[in-house]
């Protein structure tokens, strides 16, 4: 074994990872990443298929990025951002609340997805004890639903598997079932759908809003609850619902923001604005760590007041708006529109749907679902039963393997595999990625 | 107001900052940093003498770091790390993994502070779980310690003013008295102290110990407590306790590490080695989100097993072991050596100790005390009663303007206003700023 893969099993912790597992599966070098290629040191090649964790955008090493950071870093690497501020965060919030629907204008930085989460969270409920309401202090999400992997994240997550080791320190959150079509538990399908699984979020709203400070989701894609794509109604039911019943509407866009559903982000797409938008992943087209919160004038309003008047927000990272983030940020922004990326997203979108029924066709196929970028296949022991193949199975573990043989990579969710591409992705691309996926199923089924 | 700076106040929002007072009392706008100064747009600059919030090691844009990160984005810019790893990450576990004490060689990585405590506190809960006592779920923690504003590190600091809006998503942990020696509960003084207040926290252990998973204390300096500095023997007299008691150690070492206090980690001021030593702030040289949990073969043993068996750690940050941070704290390490910068933090201390009589001559002025290259002033009403000038008050905020006409940042805690200086701030510099700090004194004492 390469004396570099040796040190990395020897030293590093790697997430989200069975470490045994790696022993006899190491994990592979990559020495560069270019466009939406990632090359080893031993000369192989593999597509981005998950966009390195459904965070890059406009493929690696983008020159303008690369520009953007090596000229900020050489001038203002970094300064706390309590009594200074800096142009490129003046620069990224201003062109952040042009883009997100209008009443979205404040912006609170942090570092990933959970921090955006877990800001969002506590400026809700201390937005209602500043508002005389601090009974009103719990949570409504989803059963499938991620929100990331801190104790507050965890406690609105609904992901078993993630948290079940860690419900001692976890705080009680009320959990809706998630709007997973394939397995309704209506038994509905598309054509007959009158959204009948958004009754019981309907009744714990009737039922709790009183103690309800908000209702988190991730809007249209629950991704690590399994790429389950639902209709954009419920979403715009649920905002219209959280207005009626006065409690916060919590969007997590940190995986779906930045084209990867077709809009630059899902609320457009929902026709929604929420009391709070989770922004990270794709900020920074995916290569330096940066989270932002957004929210609107009347949650901000409500945190002024004397020094000592316990309004304040007493939050916050010491890297919170960092110049070298930011200037990433903004380069990604200024990509959207240089390279039509939008564009560029409906025609990967357009292709991607013509191929559900392809992939429908294969044996164990269960589900084929897609938006934007991201196609999701549900694999079952059979079409009929529709009984999901094993989490961790050696089935699953062979689909991984033959992908990467195959140069794309198909990291299972559970019974899940998905493409979750890169923006940039062009046709030939594309092509290829498919006609690889298609090899993998083939060989597999 | 220079219209950049509008928009600051119409877009951002600040962490631990009072918005209302900001309109009065914009921030300062910087835009660029050398050294150990910070230039605004108005043609002042400032001494960085809080570090950027205790984050900055060697200056700011130090060619090394800046070369450094520069040469990593344009290679490899982000990728997944699971089934995935990069040289920069490895060359800086096994860096890390020889500077901290032996047994800890397992390194997890992710963004910031407060995921560095989270990582900890989950890793120890499972830990427990894994070996087959789930019902060591519990963490005894200090009264003024901090370590972070996600809801798991609020659940174990004991800062009251920033966690007090969000009680209700807390747990439980179980608090014991800080060793704050200027207030000394048992009205001891550093010649005749015998460490009572150990006392309570021993109680603790011996109490709980069957339901306790760890202890976490940030080791020798507590930093949002007030710049508490207290005993080494405090912090090995605890490592001991939590092996005599079978609970883990967790030693947040987020603020004091990398030369802060003397040594390049604190733990090793004090001979103690932990389970869990948490990295962030300085690791990249303060310029890069970048944290890192470090643990013992014990710990990551525990985790070990087949893929379905539930041991696995269940955790991960999308850029978790980011190569462009990594490299930049590799550039941090190699400071160090290059710059024998542990040897300046010698001279600082030297000399900040060599101040301490003269600050404690100021009338308002009821302790002083130093470590390495941190000097903490606790301003009190006078000098007998030793009643703390107000958190907030109009005379800490007018220390604070005045420093800044002075070309210094002192950015208080409550009562205490501090330096908290980059590791390479020369004789110059470092005579400058003492002068400087004087003269604020002087003016407003």
């Amino acid at each position: 074994m390469n004396g570099m893969l040796k040190e990395d099993l020897q030293y590093n912790w790697h997430p989200y990872t069975q470490m045994e597992a790696l022993i006899s599966n190491p994990p592979l070098l990559i020495e560069k990443a270019q466009g939406i290629k990632l090359f080893s040191v031993d000369g192989n090649f593999y597509y981005d298929t998950i966009s390195s964790w459904w965070c890059n955008i406009h493929g690696h090493c983008h020159p303008r990025i690369v520009e953007a950071v090596q000229q900020q870093i050489s001038r203002l690497d970094h300064i706390m951002f309590a009594g200074f501020t800096h142009e490129p965060v003046i620069e990224l919030s201003s062109r952040l609340a042009a883009l997100t629907p209008k009443p979205l204008e404040r912006l609170f930085y942090s570092d990933n997805g959970s921090t955006a989460v877990e800001t969002a969270l506590k400026m809700s409920v201390q937005y209602w004890k500043n508002t005389g309401q601090s009974q009103k202090n719990r949570f409504i999400s989803l059963d499938r639903g991620y929100h990331g992997d801190t104790v507050g994240c965890m406690s609105v997550s609904g992901v078993d598997l993630f948290v079940q080791p860690f419900f001692p320190l976890m705080f009680h959150s009320l959990k809706a079932p998630s709007p997973y079509c394939y397995r309704c538990p209506e038994s509905k399908t598309p054509s007959n759908c009158s959204m009948d699984c958004f009754n019981e979020l309907e009744k714990l709203l009737c039922e709790h809003s009183e103690t309800v400070a908000g209702i988190i989701i991730e809007p249209i894609l629950m991704g690590a609850g399994g790429m389950l794509i639902y209709p954009a109604d419920y979403v715009s039911k649920t905002a219209r619902l959280a207005k009626e019943y006065n409690v916060h509407l919590i969007l997590d866009e940190v995986a779906v923001a930045f084209g990867r559903v077709g809009e630059m982000f899902a609320c457009q797409l929902c026709g929604v604005s929420p009391d709070f938008l989770c922004l990270s992943k794709g900020l920074t087209g995916g290569i330096l760590p940066l989270a932002v919160t957004m929210t609107t004038r009347e949650v901000f309003e409500a945190f002024l007041g004397p020094v000592g008047s316990g309004k304040t927000f007493y939050h916050g990272h010491t890297f919170t708006g960092n110049p070298i983030g930011c200037a990433a940020a903004i380069a990604n922004l200024k990509i959207f529109e240089e390279e039509k990326s939008l564009e560029n997203v409906k025609k990967i979108a357009a292709r991607l749907n013509s191929e559900i029924e392809v992939f429908a066709g294969y044996e164990f196929v269960g589900d084929v679902r897609t938006i934007g970028t991201v196609l999701a296949i549900e694999l079952v022991q059979n079409k009929t039963s529709g009984i999901p193949i094993p989490n961790g199975s050696e089935y699953m573990r062979k689909i991984y393997s033959t992908g990467l043989s195959n140069g794309i990579i198909l990291r299972a969710i559970g019974n899940v595999i998905y493409l979750f591409l890169p923006v940039c992705t062009n046709e030939n691309e594309l092509s290829d990625i498919l006609a690889r996926t298609h090899a993998v199923m083939k060989l597999e089924t």
